[in-house]
């Protein structure tokens, strides 16, 4: 079961638009892990141009799931993220969720400040953390700040910057079968062969675990790219050109199935999501 | 130089939206391996619903490009594409080309008549074959007949048939980025492991010559998905869920590039194209 794999907590990466309405296979997996009856989230809204509007509509989600406390925050400034009082607010949770939005807005904000190192004890000590779209980006320790949808990668298509680094050697996309990311991903490990890529569906979620094993949850895939044998002439890059980028492993895996971000390879057998979670 | 390599003729894979006003690279390169003033290009259209008018646009193009002689052929029933006169147009060909429009329409009229046996004739005696969007798709032995888009592989996303049989043992896919194929392609390989599959952008080419080497010409990329390792859960496929494709190699090559298709392998080294060609 997920929260019974080690210290540190899982890390539910979902990738937007995550079902709000019908079975909330994801949203309630999050308020599972948060605890429940005794969970406590905070919901982070830094994300959203919606302000607290966006807040309300997670809080009632998660009371609605049966969860026993919610509350948000929403620093704007960097001063605020830095204010004790965010920072105590995550000291008593169960749950962590960053909403979506913008997510250079929310690095911007909290990352390198006390929020940003409260919402990386409360994963150390075994709190679940999930983010959706912006959020989601901004999970890993590198973050696509902005960039051009397609599937044909190019030259200065997209944009790295520094996430929150809670799930580190990784860059995330999101929205990514619905905006044609494939080809800025390719690009990106083909630049940066150390980070695999993860691109995440909408209403899909990659649960990673403190073992490092992504599980896949949700209505569409989580695409997977290995740099680790490309060859690429991504450092000669001129222009708005295709890069060539040759050799790189491609997974597209759905619901149910397992990846060992360690040694970058499908996993078989037994999923340790042994209560059917994500099973659908 | 492309048509010094061997005894059949180069065959070139267009995706499509070619440049026909500027620059020219990939309609010139065909007029050029056509033999100029002295060639004799035969346009096929029976893949489009233009009528003569898409034979009529490539005719001034081509006599525009110097070429010597053009004529269309047209056949819309199998009882024409098994007259002799549609064959005896082609044994005086240097050049073939393939106009756009519906694959299966072109290969349920000529795939294995006279006319489909004559232009795998003069594919064997050395006339460059050149097929654009349906016309590319159709020179494979295996045909995206229709499907849909999206990055994400899906069962039931696509449906085969059978090509002309050019370019054995590969799925080619056309409007590649434009419309966003990578998922289908994905599925295609995932479903038949033997079959590479090859993406291919609008405005560019894959040039194959006898050597069984793919050269890519033009503004785009070539995508090439190799199914050699991966595992799926294709052949359990029910209803239009996303599939499990794990261990896919992907390349995306720019002009210039050159890949091996017997090997599965970029090129490296000096390239064939030594008249530059494909260096734009």
């Amino acid at each position: 079961m997920l929260r019974a794999v080690g210290g540190a907590g899982p890390v539910m990466i979902i990738g937007g638009a995550e079902d709000r309405f019908r079975d909330k296979v994801i949203l309630g997996t999050f308020a599972d892990l948060a605890g429940g009856a005794d969970g406590n989230i905070v919901v982070i809204s830094t994300a959203s141009s919606l302000g607290d509007a966006a807040t309300q509509a997670y809080r009632e989600l998660f009371l609605g799931l049966g969860i026993g406390a919610v509350m948000g925050i929403r620093p704007e400034e960097r001063t605020e993220a830095d204010d004790p009082a965010a920072v105590s607010a995550l000291s008593e949770a169960t749950g962590v969720f960053l909403t979506g939005g913008n997510q250079s807005r929310l690095t911007q904000v909290v990352a390198g400040t006390r929020l940003g190192d409260a919402i990386s004890n409360a994963h150390d000590r075994g709190v679940v953390l999930a983010g959706t779209s912006a959020g989601a980006s901004a999970l890993a320790s590198h973050m696509v700040a902005f960039g051009r949808p397609g599937p044909t990668p190019k030259h200065r298509m997209v944009t790295l910057a520094a996430g929150l680094g809670i799930v580190p050697g990784v860059v995330i996309d999101q929205h990514f079968e619905e905006r044609g990311r494939i080809g800025r991903l390719l690009a990106l490990v083909a630049q940066s062969p150390s980070l695999l890529g993860i691109g995440i569906d909408e209403d899909t979620c990659a649960v990673v675990t403190a073992d490092r094993v992504l599980h896949v949850l949700g209505r569409g895939a989580v695409t997977l790219v290995d740099g680790s044998h490309v060859k690429t002439d991504a450092y000669r890059g001129k222009g708005y050109r295709p890069v060539m980028v040759s050799g790189a492993t491609l997974h597209s895996l759905p619901s149910g199935y397992r990846f060992d971000l360690r040694g970058r390879a499908l996993l078989t057998g037994p999923d340790a999501l042994e209560d059917g979670e994500a099973s659908t």
